[in-house]
């Protein structure tokens, strides 16, 4: 048997997430589909992390075992020639036995994107609009304070499955690009809903509805309610996954 | 009765069109919808022209005519508001009675994207995947060849609905952008695929695989099957409307 770690590029919205479940179509059920289309066998894909509905990613990771040699450049063409327009493949290469997609991560990188000024169908699928732009200055002062190991329970949903909250962001950064507004975090590590809700909080601040300081309220007193709302999913991109 | 002038701009991938039809969902159909949930009132919406299924458009125009007043900010927001997030409405004007969206339409600029590289799932849905970069110097000089007044009539499908099929190309042109290229073509009208049909022969030119002057035949033979194919209409862009 082979290892080999696949890097994947998905469009979420169509999908229930990444991981298989039995209500809806994911990009994992499409990935064993489609391996199997072409491979004629069923291989299991373990994924780096599971990712919400309509989540996007421009880099995810996963690994699959096979009894086959896969030469790159035909194997990624006839995977992505049955693959649909919306999940592609970018990457194959063999690593060993013991690399796991999951735990041997050492952590990820998500933007969530934010545009302001006229609707546009364009920029709505990937961004969330704004009325007016926010203060930039204000958002990035609390992003500040987020960078470091912090407990991020009340930075997480409800529906948390993990008892360790402690994580440590490494970049938390506001990054203005013509009309759009990108916040990049980089973490060994997310909860469940992590960034939508520290994006929602990002945004209260930079709206003048929270204050600058209030991520350090929120890491003493673990109250989820202190923070902003959790933010839509079409607007949160995976970007990177570092091994 | 006032007339108004409404500009949209959609993603056209989930429409069959613009024009409403019995077998699938159309951008009008939404358009009308949303106006008699939002203004109680049935309201005929004329369009600038038909699109084809799948196709988008950054700017589509449209008149109606309401015996209501439409305040321009408040219709605005209150109409997307209940329309869908690939549909949006981005201006409207009062006209004057003799304004039609269709007949007072003097021209259209449209545009074809190519992209090269990688496949891309965020790219994929609003491109044509190319393997290799074409020559943009063969593709520049068959576009010379397209400007001017001509008989479109081999650059048309058979499912053409007009005579007369000589129109007036005032802009044709190729514009490279990162791994993006661009068709860019302007006339005074446009006959049925007769864009994806200039696409598809730019892009056989490029390619190496009609010659640079295969236009200047296609005018005088009149013979569809000296040009290149229809490409996808995922990759077309409705840009700009002409009054």
């Amino acid at each position: 048997m082979s290892r080999y770690l696949l890097k994947l590029s998905y469009d979420g919205t169509a999908y229930h997430g990444w991981q298989i479940q039995p209500n809806g179509i994911t990009v994992q059920q499409v990935i064993c589909d489609s391996l199997k289309k072409m491979l004629g066998d069923d291989i299991p894909v373990t994924g780096c992390s599971r990712t919400d509905a309509g989540v996007h990613a421009r880099e995810f990771c996963c690994h699959i075992d096979t009894k086959l040699d896969l030469p790159k450049n035909a194997f990624l063409k006839g995977l992505n020639s049955v693959l649909p327009d919306d999940i592609k493949v970018t990457d194959c290469k063999a690593v060993s036995d013991d690399f796991h997609a999951r735990y041997s991560c050492k952590g990820k990188r998500y933007s969530y994107c934010f545009y302001f000024g006229k609707p546009d169908p364009f920029a709505e699928r990937y961004a969330l609009r704004l009325e007016k732009k926010p203060d930039l200055t204000l958002m990035n002062k609390f992003c500040k304070t987020i960078i470091g190991k912090h407990d991020f329970y009340a930075f997480s949903s409800s529906k948390r499955t993990v008892t360790d909250t402690v994580r440590t962001v490494t970049e938390c950064d506001i990054i203005e690009k013509g009309d759009k507004i990108y916040l990049k975090i980089a973490a060994d590590g997310f909860l469940y809903n992590m960034v939508r809700i520290i994006a929602g909080t990002a945004l209260a601040v930079g709206e003048g509805r929270l204050p600058c300081d209030c991520a350090i309220k929120m890491f003493e007193s673990k109250d989820r309610a202190l923070g902003g709302e959790t933010l839509p999913a079409k607007a949160l991109f995976l970007e990177e996954v570092f091994y």
